[in-house]
């Protein structure tokens, strides 16, 4: 088929009956075509002049459809969708530690989170999320199932201070982070990362190798933070104060931060978040499944602070369906802030 | 075909595997057949007995199914499915007022409420839904809908001491309502009765004259109630007390009355509306949407209320999915109980 510059090409023409670009920002165009070659968008420009501008070697008519940019979940764990409808109507840490640890422990290997991660970028996928955050034991595992599926990815490594299935001791954790982040720098569609998984379950030695790993290979650290009541109140014995302050302190506030959950968090604590750049993942359905909190979006925001949205695992959702959860992300927002 | 007894009939045979019943209450029968003869459903046993026992004129195999009794919405205004996603991030009396009222009055009509009403009981039906109630002007037109579809109801007729499209004055109301009842009396699948809309749209007079109806004709009585602080915090200016103190006063407390919403109750309004054995109707994702509130759902329940599942309208919902509301009813009792 002879393309724009008479050359033998494949191009794509997808004529739509609404398409909402990412740029400009808040545009719905109407009866427009989006014009595509291999992985590339060249053109986006009114149906007629589509047609008249291209010839293509495949058409497809969206008649009645809005096509929109992929969506992207801001935080999940692929793996565990073999864990869906798991340990149900638990809170967060009897979730966790006598459910979902033990549960992986016995289960986790490198063909769990292969066959798990399949699975969920399927659903991802035909949900219309074409970019996902991951972090799991087993990373390569994920990597494999995510570039088999063409999903992109950010993929962040789990490090933890005990013993599972993929590491033994958090120094190992560690070693096999910076083996991973080096498999993956010529990989397109993956963004490598230190995903430390909290305060409660890493060292301050741990905190501190990450952070200095994280600069040399200017890479983001993903960090579970400020998830539920109970993780504050035991930091606080444990600790002497509250997590985000010990994170700070350990010098890992900055743009290449992402924090996820924050259900619970002071007005001292949102500027400090703010003024430092840090990005949050908010997972809204996961902390009601949870009884974790309701993270403060609207505050966050107001501040100038970037909030992206993630289902969190398929355990503690029980889907990763991102439509739904901006449904109820724009909903517990309004309810939560007594706002419409 | 030959039946149990050798005559010829239509006898249907659905085998599933797995079935919920009604009763008994919280059970899986897993390889069971519903055995169903027009209306009535003949038999329920495993699927290998029924195959010995009946022969069957249509067989319907669900070999990846769960059959389920069909469900429920305790709260509707069917005919507002043409006003989905009509004036959006508005609070319920800025919504009502500036808004949908507004719509109504130019809009409403015996056709709209019939197309409405037509649109949304395909919706409830393809989302499993068998049963609605609803409380809407030209009843009539509604009951008509759901009759071709055959969906069981409750319609309630609005009564509301403002003129509309419907009717003039609170007395035209509540004589039409009662022309409404009466004619209902004979539909196997409706159930008439009365819809005071709310505390803030019906005189002392109104309320009583339907009290007087209902009692004498025996029909139910449904009452939006405590929807948002501002609700209460108007009526508290205009009559010196909050709404369902005036509506106990009225003398309307009885297992009769269905209120709807309560988001904004005290202790001692809990265990009132308890003793009377009130019936609720909760509308979650509407309440978000609104930001009216969230209604105690665990703490009523915990005091033995019966409190059913409503999606209120397609308006502020936006859609008639009772699954996805019985979902949002589980997270946000959850998150705000702070009780997994």
């Amino acid at each position: 088929m002879l393309g724009k510059r008479g050359t033998m090409v494949d191009i794509i023409r997808i004529e739509a009956r609404w398409i909402v670009p990412v740029i400009p920002r808040e545009t719905v165009l109407e009866n427009h075509a989006l014009v595509v070659r291999g992985a590339e968008i060249l053109d986006l420009l009114p149906s007629v002049a589509a047609q008249k501008k291209y010839l293509t070697s495949q058409l497809l008519r969206l008649p009645d459809h809005l096509l929109i940019p992929g969506l992207i979940n801001g935080h999940g764990h692929a793996a565990m969708s073999l864990l869906r409808g798991y340990a149900e109507d638990t809170s967060l840490m009897t979730w966790l530690t006598e459910h979902i640890w033990p549960a992986e422990a016995s289960l986790v290997s490198h063909e769990f989170v292969y066959s798990g991660a399949r699975l969920a970028a399927a659903e991802m996928i035909s949900g219309g999320t074409t970019c996902a955050a991951d972090s799991y034991f087993f990373p390569g595992s994920t990597a494999k199932a995510f570039q088999e599926a063409g999903l992109r990815s950010q993929i962040t490594v789990p490090v933890i201070h005990f013993s599972n299935n993929w590491a033994r001791t958090e120094q190992n954790h560690i070693d096999q982070s910076l083996a991973f982040i080096d498999e993956c720098k010529n990989k397109e569609l993956i963004t490598a990362g230190f995903a430390p998984h909290s305060p409660y379950s890493v060292s301050d030695v741990g905190f501190s190798k990450i952070l200095s790993h994280s600069e040399e290979k200017d890479t983001p650290i993903h960090l579970h933070l400020h998830e539920s009541a109970k993780e504050i109140q035991d930091h606080v014995k444990a600790h002497g104060c509250r997590p985000l302050s010990r994170i700070q302190t350990l010098g890992l506030l900055s743009s290449q931060l992402q924090v996820v959950h924050m259900t619970q968090l002071t007005q001292g604590e949102m500027e400090l978040v703010a003024n430092e750049d840090v990005q949050i993942a908010h997972c809204p359905q996961s902390n009601m499944k949870l009884a974790s909190g309701i993270c403060p979006v609207m505050q966050l925001q107001a501040k100038g602070m970037n909030v992206c949205l993630g289902t969190d695992s398929a355990a503690s959702n029980n889907d990763l369906d991102m439509v739904q959860e901006m449904r109820t992300a724009a909903m517990l927002a309004k309810v939560s802030e007594n706002d419409p």
